[in-house]
């Protein structure tokens, strides 16, 4: 049983990601933290496209954001996506960003997301291959 | 004592904000809140530029999302942005988010903003411009 | 014959399109001349979902953009969109963006999106719903 | 003299940079150009850091893409970013982008930037640095 999984990626700031006060715009860490997901699900067999190929949409219903010190233009950081097991049909993940350069923690959260199948209809029991994977 | 006010502004989903699904991509519901935001400030004179002016930035340490049902491409959404009163140095907001096009609820948030000088140093004691402006 | 058309919308300069300089970030003006093909889509019944509806495509194959002068956080913007007549399977815009706020022109550009069916293969000859359009 | 040099990097298509057609959105080339300019910046110390520590900003006058092949969710792609050498006091890049997946040339472009001191006043004649790093 995976209770705790985590993986670690690394990423770069883009120009395109500051704000006019040279620091990261608080709605681009919702990209950091898919980063991070996209990571671990290639790592773990979870990705999108593994999720989407058992013919289930894993949409996000929840998703929070602590912004704890700012990311810099060309600051290195370090993604910790950690998976959060449950009894439940859904996916829960914690998310910790680290600035490189400084070694300070910028950013927390978490997301839960849910299945879904191609009909876009919520499925309340945890689809076989997620439980499976689990 | 301005202890709940709200502001109501309506916006149109643009085709790059829609994802593979054809929904809106949940990370820019962070723009739509700024833009909800952005709306209660010029009504009720706190905008960035407002806040700029006196000298303070207000970054975000908090921001969450509940993702209740999809807008799509083309939809019309309604913003309504409320000021949630505290004693302390922060600026509050709750936001919900309606699918004009079929009355749903579509997402709901809330954000917390706290006060720093133009030298980027945290300000505990509420503002004067902000006390007077409450 | 409609050789030349042109729709004005106008938008403003959100606090997420600018960058560190505090202008908006040159990627950005590809979402306002988007604004513009869609305020000019739902002007004259040419919009993406206009053109879906009659079972086609229409990727871009060319953009470009020059850039006279800035636009600021704040800024309230003018988007001309023209639309120049061609005999071939294309739909060719021109782009002038206007600053309202000081006059000046800050941006121009252009693009050819060309005709693809919903299996994605390229169409040559004008399709019946677009001649009839024109 | 460095007429032509070139800078080659690789990346990925992110979930939040495609479409409703699931293949890259237009825009999202100006952010793959920008990766292509700052790998060629790390690589011969010409990024954004190195101009502005000599107090030159260099923005965009001039962009443009010609789309030839999509790029899906999940592609990798290869950035191949071209200096090309002229007298006058200008940055000029041609961008080429495969698709690491099927080899196929996706999109072309160029870019051309100008000097601009710290008061953002054009500057015509090339700054020392500049001909020197030539």
């Amino acid at each position: 049983m995976k209770d705790t999984l985590t993986n670690i990626t690394e990423s770069l700031v883009r120009f395109s990601e500051v704000d006019s006060m040279g620091i990261v715009w608080h709605g681009n860490y919702a990209k950091y933290f898919e980063d991070g997901r996209e990571a671990f699900g290639n790592q773990f067999a979870l990705s999108y496209l593994d999720v989407y190929h058992n013919k289930f949409f894993t949409p996000l219903v929840k998703l929070d954001f602590e912004y704890k010190s700012p990311l810099n233009y060309g600051d290195k950081m370090r993604i910790e996506t950690t998976f959060i097991n449950h009894e439940a049909a859904k996916i829960h993940f914690r998310y910790k960003i680290f600035n490189q350069t400084t070694g300070a923690l910028a950013t927390t959260g978490e997301s839960i997301q849910v299945f879904m199948n191609l009909q876009k209809e919520l499925i309340i029991v945890a689809p076989e291959f997620f439980v499976e994977w689990k």
